[in-house]
């Protein structure tokens, strides 16, 4: 049906739903008239450069109006920012898999209350590359954990629940194929891995605490990149896994800076 | 000595050290002139409570100026936000272990840059509370993860390194004597349960997914009360680690709200 799917049987038992940390709710908003038509999410860490992207989206679908003053739809909560331009919605998710999580519960369930069809769902934003070159853009065709591995293993309750992290491989050669259509963007598809922490996580020797040599550091990075890594950020397995279950179509495409 | 320890062997080899995510720097920043003489820092969730709370200082700190206008110093990143009333300083640091370790890293190494000494830091803000009294204060006395445990598992490359998440007893018992001048402000010590998911990992019946019954939650957190846990929140273990770790005194104390 393309519906998004809320896997809790608790939910239709409930008078209301507060989605606490977007400032919304089914009773003191009209969530399927506000939100009925989205057909694209962009998601990514931070508020500004998700205005930015809205603004930018604004003008590429040559919209009424200057753009510029796209207002945010979660402005009574700081949690998280908000912004629509036409038929895509652009929402930051701060940083780190529990944050990106709260906000995926609540996006889900607003899609689910609005009465969405056939939601496309993209992360964008940087990540650090793994021996490509500065500039690339990497589309993950796979999310992978600290240990190589295509899962995302999540605490519930008393049990370690494991979750697939595959996206979606059509949606990833279609953004493939926008990229060629671009003079010099260097864009490939490869496995994306996923921490939990920026400094000691990912190999940094720049943090208050470095608890590894610099060669432990180089053997982990290139056995990372023998397994297919070509990009280190700390969303992506929650992203996936979450996508996957509710049944929106997601991909990941992140840009390697430096 | 009462300096903050920094433990990586590499950072005094490097020309600069950039605080990427607090947009300050050796370079570009002269931190002891800035920094040197902060005493405490308090951090919590939310930029906007942050800077509140940076205003109540200012004011009760009966400081000169009107405080209202208390400039962001990381303006330039929307990361973070960091306002400093006198020897206090108040800084945000987003949802969830990833994202205030985050902080936390760069935070222990501008102190550590400042030549700051004796420092105390206090977690402060709201939890969701366990068989308490709505309007309660917890004053964590260690913070547990989800199997109830005083740790914090942290991988590290290819290592699971495990950390102590004890907090500072004394200061504990400071607070609650503080808590006792003020009338009508219940105030307990107790154990603080660290998730790494506000939904399923604490057992709400509200989010988008929701893989137990009733009867499981109930059972998971009577056991939960058993053991100690008298509040349930995203921060503390990692909190208490890094703390503990880098010689900074500090505590966690949370408003239960509902």
């Amino acid at each position: 049906s393309g519906l998004v799917l809320v896997k809790n049987p608790h939910l239709d038992l409930m008078e209301e739903d507060v989605l606490y940390h977007l400032d919304l709710g089914t009773k003191t908003h009209n969530l399927p008239a506000m939100f009925g038509d989205i057909k694209f999410v962009c998601v990514g860490g931070s508020p500004s450069r998700m205005r930015a992207f809205a603004q930018l989206m604004h003008q590429e679908l040559g919209l009424v109006g200057a753009g510029e003053d796209v207002a945010d739809i979660c402005a009574g909560s700081d949690r998280y920012a908000m912004f629509r331009a036409g038929p895509v919605l652009s929402i930051s998710h701060g940083m780190g898999i529990p944050s990106i999580s709260i906000m995926l519960h609540e996006l889900i369930k607003l899609l689910h209350h609005a009465k969405c069809r056939d939601v496309t769902i993209i992360r964008i934003g940087t990540s650090g590359g793994l021996g490509i070159e500065a500039g690339s853009v990497v589309i993950t065709d796979i999310a992978v954990d600290s240990s190589f591995q295509p899962r995302f293993e999540q605490v519930v309750l008393d049990d370690v629940v494991v979750r697939s992290t595959e996206l979606d491989k059509d949606l990833a050669e279609e953004l493939l194929a926008c990229s060629r259509d671009i003079p010099d963007f260097p864009t490939l598809i490869g496995h994306t891995m996923c921490t939990y922490d920026f400094y000691e996580g990912q190999g940094r020797l720049d943090g208050a605490l470095c608890s590894f040599s610099s060669e432990k550091k180089l053997q982990y990075l290139r056995r990372a990149y023998d397994a297919g890594v070509r990009n280190i950020e700390m969303e992506s397995t929650a992203f996936a896994a979450l996508c996957g279950l509710c049944g929106l179509k997601g991909e990941c495409c992140r840009l390697h800076l430096l």
